[in-house]
């Protein structure tokens, strides 16, 4: 099963925990066990799977700043002044996969996945694909 | 269904649209709805998701040069001296999933797949697999 | 089918080579072809696929120290000291996909499944999903 969701985020740069949209949709797939994957349709956003504690989205965002800063003479940035977001996009990934056991997600307690909005605010758009293990394996 | 690709790239470092292939092997799996997964067996390649502007291309080649650039006193260079191909490969990663719907990956607007050679030029491979969600989802 | 390991690691960094482990979950699950993914539940470890040459190894740590260097200052470390590891495993990676064919991961030559202990040492464990492609296409 696919299903897509779409968010409308709010700041150039944005940390966002989509955890219990990618719960919904694998349970919603029905799925007793297999893997989901989290997808984003952007170039200049990415998807990761960390802890959320507010500390640590200031490290996260600084760490970015530091390893691509904004309009640091890039070629892109003669057409798009976003180059920065688009590496920064990279360096984090597309994409992440997820075990599913008993229709949920298996996550570590601490784990959560999170949307990055690397050149906002925009309407941005995730996709949830959920495939299931063979049968005989539950 | 899984399906191997050969390419041979012509420089050190290159960055190859791979989105074709991978389209077509999505196409040829006839899968309506699943995951396809694309993989490099090379530790000195990557594949990652993301435009192909001219002017993106150089940014990122600058990036990887910055953060891993080559001959820095690695100890593996002792061996080999391609450590900051293995390094600039271990930050990009060696896969990325890709949602697949009516036998076509789901990909925005911009983005494309891109095969990066970090320690060429050689003749390298890759595998698209594609496995579909259940029926009931259709 | 999924598989969870357990691992204790032995030092505050150390990359552990875990590619038996997932081979034995891929042949366990008997999958003529399919995709497997490897997840780790800890949001200060990592997981992912290159070369285990010695040097190599000490390169890989001393870049993720250069890249993300311990106690500079994070906002997290007034909670929990570890926000460096936290950063490391955001650039690393929680989860890779392989591809499996005739029940075997295929890999490289020299390409081996690596989890990355950012924050250790301590308990911790990884888990291995296995789904399969349709038969039509074996």
């Amino acid at each position: 099963m696919i299903k897509r969701y779409t968010i409308r985020t709010k700041k150039e740069v944005e940390l966002i925990d989509i955890t219990r949209e990618v719960a919904g949709a694998i349970a919603e797939a029905k799925v007793e066990q297999g893997i989901a994957s989290v997808f984003t349709r952007h170039t200049t956003t990415a998807v990761f799977i960390n802890e959320m504690e507010s500390g640590l989205l200031r490290d996260y965002l600084t760490l970015l700043e530091k390893l691509a800063p904004p309009r640091a003479g890039y070629a892109h940035d003669r057409i798009d002044s976003n180059a920065h977001a688009h590496l920064r996009s990279m360096l984090l990934g597309s994409s992440v996969t997820i075990p599913v056991l008993e229709g949920k997600p298996v996550l570590g307690t601490w784990q959560r996945i999170i949307f990055a909005e690397l050149d906002g605010p925009r309407e941005r758009s995730f996709l949830v694909s959920v495939v299931r293990s063979r049968e005989w394996s539950r």
